[in-house]
């Protein structure tokens, strides 16, 4: 499996713990997967890495043989441990370029831009994709700047080649102008992870691009 | 330079940037060196990836062409990633396994250990050194269990085959006594960093070894 080439980013699903309703990381991950989730983020802020490390391990054996790549937030050494597909870097993680470099040239690399400048920037780098965050103003995630709209994602569209995650207030009712508007990719938290059917939540999301 | 063979760990500087009294890392790293100590722990709680790295690669380019390692505490990434001579883990972190197989053989690691079971099962992982956590009860860690006690100290030595570096109420004052209990190595954080005067803090503590 070339996670590189053969990634369905189409549905990317965005882990958190705490908003899965006391269901378990594993089930509602399965769950998104049968509904068209092509690649899972694990996000775990509070963890220790020996629990992040379990749990990375986890969904690596569960998701990666059915072809669906693991990709780690922001620990190289929890990803690379783990045996995980690839990992996403912010801002304020481990540079690009040392991401990559620590998870050598087969693994999937993506990387989270706020703006313009760092869109543009972001071609230099050896990435998979860039995380355009946040698309529209949510609770999710509370560090983050000035949502990009969906002019600014036409925009992202029109002045650069990489693909585009949109993440950040993403959900079934917005999600085939956010496609409409240039988006490679649907990424979404709490979209799937507090859906009382995670599945017909990931399918509902597929369905937006056709 | 072979660290796992050559690294004098006789005093051993873990630092807290909050407790350095408002002068950089460096400096009082830098005076420790000069005062005796052999070997350096990055530990950092509260710092972004990337600002944990860029203070990595610094303390790296400082400390390690002086024949001083730097240790860096829980992320093998950070500390690949900046060329550091080794990690050191706690019994939340990484297992010594992985820590060991993403460091590679020459790398130094280190283990964290907190009671007897946990020394005595140490002895089947490839780790350069345990760290006897605490020695004495301290205001620095808030999550560790019982002291090991001068008494402690004395069973370790008598039981394992391990380098044993003492941390925890570490102090010029008792330094003596805990060498003369065993300790390989006197490990500190605010003898060292709080001192007004770091580098004869280091060698306060060199001297217990004579």
């Amino acid at each position: 499996m070339n996670w590189r080439t053969h990634t369905d980013y189409r549905v990317y699903l965005v882990t958190d713990r705490d908003l899965c309703l006391g269901r378990s990381l594993e089930d509602v991950t399965l769950a998104a997967v049968r509904g068209g989730a092509g690649a899972v983020q694990l996000r775990e802020k509070h963890a220790s890495s020996r629990e992040f490390l379990a749990l990375a391990k986890a969904l690596v054996s569960r998701l990666q043989p059915l072809g669906v790549p693991v990709i780690v937030n922001d620990r190289a050494d929890i990803a690379l441990a783990a045996g995980a597909a690839g990992l996403h870097v912010g801002q304020s993680d481990l540079p690009p370029e040392d991401a990559r470099r620590l998870m050598g040239p087969d693994a999937i690399v993506g990387l989270s831009v706020e703006t313009r400048e760092e869109l543009l920037d972001a071609e230099r780098f050896d990435i998979d994709y860039v995380g355009l965050s946040p698309i529209f103003a949510t609770p999710t995630k509370t560090d983050t700047l000035e949502p990009w709209g969906l002019d600014g994602l036409r925009w992202a569209r029109a002045h650069s080649p990489l693909r585009l995650v949109a993440i950040g207030g993403v959900h079934g009712d917005n999600a085939a102008d956010v496609v409409e508007a240039g988006a490679h990719s649907l990424a979404v938290v709490s979209e799937i992870c507090s859906s009382p059917d995670p599945e017909n939540a990931a399918r509902r999301l597929l369905a937006a691009f056709r």
